[in-house]
């Protein structure tokens, strides 16, 4: 059956997104001129290769417009393009020589595409702003992407009738927004936009440069983590530290909740049920940090603020730092690494396992006890008042077990080249959770420089196959996908 | 409903199980006449009490003769025996001022018979060899305490006919165990015998005395982990790490295999999935950890028998130490972290998740992957050849759901007593499965003296969950429990 993928389809699609790329490429060049910075060329040509493989792709696609695609072909480009896009982002790092090595350009386009945050670059300062300005804008177009992976899943769903993505469905809500979904689609982008703009006046009216503010909420947004300056946030002011907090806790929300509430739909977001446990485990790890960390503070305003900053920023996987948590208590500790294993909700431009599958998780659990005692009882589990069927919980145990697997695996990856246990495991959950720091040698205030070639790129893997949720990728790679 | 529990059967039972425990209390008597210890007025004063008790529970009871249990009868009784033994099992220590603090004690004895084997003795050898006798000996009560609960859980399958069970049930194999549940738990303690016999003969044949090779071959055959020496294995023969070493390898595996050997019906055993998967992990991890390890020895052998004794002792809970694995290399430290996270097979004395239920997590991951390119395939799950249903499947991945859950909130609650996280965290998982060492401050070469007193009595709550696979304690807690 694999002859009857249209391989034109995709390597249209793979064109099509390479002459996008080339186009937010083109941003940066402003930058370098009007900082006066030598690296025009450099940039000019960046773009152009892109620009050429793009068409290269689509002329060779032979592609005179849209055809559906079927499942197998959406697996395929979308695994693809995260491994394409990627590989040319690096032109702007290697042609104008501001990152030698292929494995370091690669792992900070990487890093950036899928809005992990995690960096090799020891002194960010150092670089021109117009490829700080390409390293945000990568963070930005991937929070974009995963995005188009939303509305792929749904288009899937209309065409081909298939349950596939059913508990994901579920999961966005997408059953309460009646409108077609390309419709969708826009709307979702638009809430992008409006979120990116309106951070980068509130960052602005704080004293920020417009260069930092663009950088600094294309970062938020796409909970990305990147940052212009080498102390990332721990130096800027409080004011400017709450309106990122309050920025990264709404990047973390489903953004179909936004539309709701954009729209005047109340109920629908109050009702949430992963907004209210996301919520909820925030103030909690909130308020637990903050106690614990008070007695390193002259003033309790300040430990608030660090905890609320480092919580919000590590359970929606964006990866600023406002502190270094290194020098926190153990119990501090613990909840960073549990926040790590957490994520943020399903449907926004956050990482890891995603609140909505613990939620599913823990009411099979309850469902299981509730059994044991009434095997009468009532047999179903709802999520947001939907049923789900036997084979969405299996879908969220499936990717749970996988999540774990793959983190423990890689830590035996990682600690095999070299690393000790504690760099090792969180340099695993901070790129398959698409956060950015970890702990040890790669905490908040060190980078990931001084791992081996082998391990960038076992990490830049991790990091794609995280940002897709495993399944595409793994699918990708399973007998019954060659066969079938 | 609450009304409708027999209470009678309950203390009835707790009764017998009083009874039971000072009879095993009678043996260390013999130990402290031979080597002339001046112990013997606390410890027949250890056996009085707890007979007393248990004669005052059956008087209590009023109960002619057995009746049958129902399913909740069956939780509560199993619930408080493993909290009233050991709360016993704490007179010989304290009476003979062996061990000083009743939480020490209790630690000591709830480890004990949930064969933990961790422990807060500093300085074994000073103890009284009656004492560590009936140290080894709440062990081996201990692994006939867990078959008896597999029994009841057989007899209750038959009695009320839930479906409960099925799940452990299918994995214990018992399908094809055809005779009557009695004779089931005959045959389950007479391999339980054979297996401590044989080892005792094999160590004594390799020069231990009849009191050190009778202490070992309870601890090993229990999978508990207590030595009556301070350096543990340490300091043994390669023989008698050997002889530990196959016989910790059968106590991991399901005894009804042990049961099959024997009767000759070899195919049950080879095709059993648990006992391959077992098998090939802990050749894999052994494998692993021999290359990692081998530039510690001057010989190949020495590395190989380390690697093999710490594997094995790690995956069957058992917790024996030959070597302090703290010293090794971190792949090592990685691997020993997850055989703590997998444990032995179900159906055996060993603890942690257990294989099968990993075995059946994956199946299911897999399940999933394949529905995704086919939507139309295979919908069921076999294990052992037998079909799972979703309700099996269910019960197996909450039950992960919950275990990692009580293993981040333990490590949360230990963290915040001031243990530092490597310590914390290796202290939650070698308690909940039963292990026994862990590290840092609870590595193999040291103990739990150190925790606070709510830290001790944390952990031994933890080791009775663990031991009791958790669903039976969280029953009783969970709200329906009380409202049916």
């Amino acid at each position: 059956m694999l002859k009857l993928i249209n391989f034109r389809n995709i390597i249209y699609t793979l064109g099509f997104g390479l002459i996008i790329e080339s186009i937010f490429m083109v941003f940066m060049i402003p930058f370098g001129l009007y900082y006066n910075e030598n690296t025009l060329i450099a940039e000019i040509a960046s773009v152009l290769i892109t620009l050429g493989a793009g068409l290269f792709l689509l002329l060779l696609s032979h592609n005179k417009g849209h055809s559906y695609y079927n499942l197998r072909e959406s697996f395929i480009t979308i695994g693809l393009i995260w491994i394409l896009i990627p590989l040319l982002g690096v032109l702007p790092y290697l042609l104008t020589h501001q990152i030698s090595g292929f494995e370091n350009a690669f792992f900070e386009s990487v890093s950036g595409f899928t809005t992990t945050g995690s960096s090799i670059l020891t002194d960010i300062e150092s670089l021109p702003k117009s490829i700080l300005f390409w390293r945000a804008t990568t963070h930005w177009m991937g929070g974009m992407g995963i995005i188009i992976i939303v509305v792929i899943i749904m288009r899937e769903m209309r065409i081909n009738g298939t349950h596939l993505m059913t508990a994901e469905g579920s999961l966005l809500g997408i059953e309460k927004i009646k409108p077609r979904i390309i419709d969708v689609a826009k709307r979702l982008y638009l809430i992008y936009f409006i979120l990116t703009f309106t951070e980068m006046l509130l960052l602005m009216f704080g004293g920020m440069t417009f260069y930092d503010a663009i950088c600094h909420s294309f970062a938020t947004i796409a909970t990305g983590g990147f940052s212009t300056h080498n102390s990332s946030i721990i130096e800027m002011s409080p004011y400017i530290q709450y309106v990122i907090i309050a920025f990264m806790v709404m990047s973390g929300i489903n953004f179909t909740l936004h539309y709701f509430f954009l729209t005047g739909k109340l109920r629908n977001v109050l009702h949430d049920e992963e907004l209210r446990v996301f919520l909820v485990i925030i103030v909690v790890a909130v308020l637990l940090v903050t106690f614990n960390i008070a007695p390193l503070f002259s003033h309790f305003e300040n430990a608030f603020r660090q905890a609320a900053f480092q919580v919000t920023s590590i359970i929606t996987a964006t990866g600023f730092a406002s502190y270094n948590y290194e020098l926190w208590p153990n119990m501090s500790h613990m909840i960073i690494w549990v926040l790590m294993f957490i994520g943020a909700c399903v449907g926004s431009t956050g990482g890891g396992v995603k609140v909505a599958r613990y939620i599913i998780a823990f009411k099979t659990a309850k469902l299981r006890f509730t059994h044991i005692l009434s095997p009468n009882s009532v047999k179903t589990i709802r999520y947001n008042k939907i049923k789900l069927t036997s084979r969405n919980i299996q879908s969220v145990s499936a990717f749970i077990t996988i999540y774990f697997f793959m983190f423990i695996v890689g830590t035996l990856v990682i600690c095999s080249t070299g690393t000790d246990l504690h760099t090792a495991a969180s340099s695993v959950i901070t790129t398959l959770g698409g956060i950015g720091p970890g702990f040890g040698k790669i905490g908040p205030i060190n980078n990931f420089a001084g791992m081996t070639v082998f391990a960038k790129y076992y990490l830049s893997f991790n990091m794609i196959i995280g940002r897709l949720e495993i399944f595409p990728i793994l699918v990708l790679l399973h007998p019954a996908f060659r066969k079938a």
